[in-house]
């Protein structure tokens, strides 16, 4: 394998690219000036160094070069609703919901849905992690699950729910999940009947 | 025009059927037997003459044969549950919830949905015919507003809801909107701002 | 089944069209007034009375109301180039070439392409309705064969070939096929093998 | 900027990739552990260090460790056919051709097409280039001139073609296009004038 080929495999492996695209980053890359591809370099290269996994969310963040904090921006503020925490499945999940503004309480990242058929469950998502962190949240009131709908979030969800019953009963906290129902761009015509059951069931 | 472009022009008007698939249709009805093209045409005829509306949610219905009867199966059926009155956009909405098996109660037919900007609102859309239908309603407790959410589903919802205020108000009718929230497939990290809000505010 | 699910099922055999387009297409009708539907009927049977098979080129064309004929307008017209013969397909094609106004000549409808594997070829094409048009055809001096670029578009040049080999060698008639190369739009890069082959062996 | 604003930002010049997709690719970094981020930019920078642009053809190939070479290995290759020279318009497409094995002659890498409103051709193409190139060409008999089809591609060929007669005339070297007609997948009944007259002309 050539220098190309090796670079096109590597590139193979980033979300969504297929063999041609793969090829034609390459291409790219041949053709733009040395500074970008060290430009790119250096960029990657930071990007592993000034990135640290949150101890307590196990979100990806940026290290503060003043501080030496094991805990993300989130976490470690205090105006963050310590009463409320959403569990999602990844990064992009968190980020796009704070990018939403329309929520203020801590997360927590699952690191993965839990396959319906699959004995081995705990090895693949973080349900220890979330239960050592539940025990030390003193202020928790609510858990709030937000999985996509789909077979395995409505599953993870129930798993969710079970592996937390006994602890959230024992410190008071009320588990829930992210309503169901039409959204936006929904049309009656084309809606299945869960959607549709849920709407119906949630009208207000 | 020769005919095979005048039945190209009554085609273009089909939904979703633009030049070149009319003109399809006309060569494939060409290639076909006359008996298919006739049984097409006795179809059609028979449309116009078994199918009536609803007088009373304005639906269209097939005419009973042996029964004269101007109200659809729907309304006429005993076992309809008449404490609910769903109100939606057109009669596909209808056939699809009431292919779900997720509600049993009536229907009304609005005819369209309220643009945005628009005066002369009430020659589209049967707001008085829906006040006449309510004030004949004596079991009426709950009326379902189920329209698409889009800026114009969500502007209809307003509309109708200020529109039936006082007569709900006097027969003691409480008005409900289909839930909102994340629906079949909806992948949070694809959500938009307002979905996410939805699904927040309406968690459980 | 109902008058909406039989006529359903006749706008399913329409082509493209599905399932829940078909239905869209009833549920059209019954909004439309009764004038539409009458004008559309009248069309459809209009067609199947006023188009007939052109017996020369098996053209579907429409009569001329004062002349009776048993051939098209292109068939008839004495300014037809009578020494070449395109074969195509289907009827969609000869009107695609006839649009563009690059070909003057004859045309035959073969009514199909031969699939790969299959035995009674003769019955599904009009290999024999061929042979006789060219023994009549005195005039002909070259067929062109007009076939899709496709592993059956081939197949059926090749065995149109084979079929016409012996008449038009007998007859002194050139056949040809049109020509394989670079197509509008086509780009270099995301080039089949075939194609690259063909435009460089037809390089000019 | 953060870090990862930065870098989707790097990203988001990649061929093909939108802000999202972008994100996406940080994202997939992050999570990816850091020998996959070192192997990938030691890839990027031995890249840029082993490859480089041939001084005949001026496409981008890999150095050979053991020889210095300024020609890529189909310029230096003694089997390559001297007497035909393809000119295309970029790397990509050199490639294409390449792994076609359709064609064993050499290239060259004119660098763009030739917009059709512009008056600084020349310092957009490497027009000068080629013609240094054909006149060190002694053996060469034919270019052949290998451009999309499209307005752009067509141009090219004819500013080409004007800027190389005098002296293609001068050295008895032939110049021809790639043929053109109908590309694999073509369907006749959509396909356009342009690519139905060619196909005619050039049929055979």
């Amino acid at each position: 394998m050539d220098i190309i080929e090796k670079l096109t495999e590597i590139f193979k492996e980033f979300p969504g690219i297929g063999e041609r695209q793969a090829k034609r980053f390459v291409y790219f890359l041949m053709h733009k000036n040395p500074i970008y591809a060290e430009n790119l370099c250096n960029l990657i290269s930071d990007l592993k160094k000034e990135v640290t996994q949150c101890k307590e969310c196990f979100r990806f963040f940026i290290k503060n070069k003043k501080l030496v904090s094991t805990t993300c921006e989130i976490c470690a503020n205090v105006n963050t609703d310590s009463s409320i925490l959403m569990i999602v499945e990844k990064d992009s999940d968190l980020e796009s919901i704070k990018k939403s503004r329309v929520y203020h309480g801590k997360y927590f990242i699952l690191g993965g849905l839990v396959p319906i058929v699959e004995k081995t469950t705990k090895s693949r998502v973080r349900i220890s992690e979330l239960q050592e962190k539940i025990k030390r949240e003193k202020e928790l009131k609510e858990i709030i699950l937000a999985f996509s709908i789909s077979p395995q979030g409505d599953h993870t969800d129930q798993y969710v729910r079970e592996q937390l019953k006994d602890l959230c009963e024992k410190q008071k906290i009320k588990i829930s999940s992210l309503g169901k129902g039409l959204s936006t761009g929904t049309e009656l015509e084309y809606s299945d009947n869960d959607t549709l059951k849920n709407a119906l069931k949630n009208r207000q």
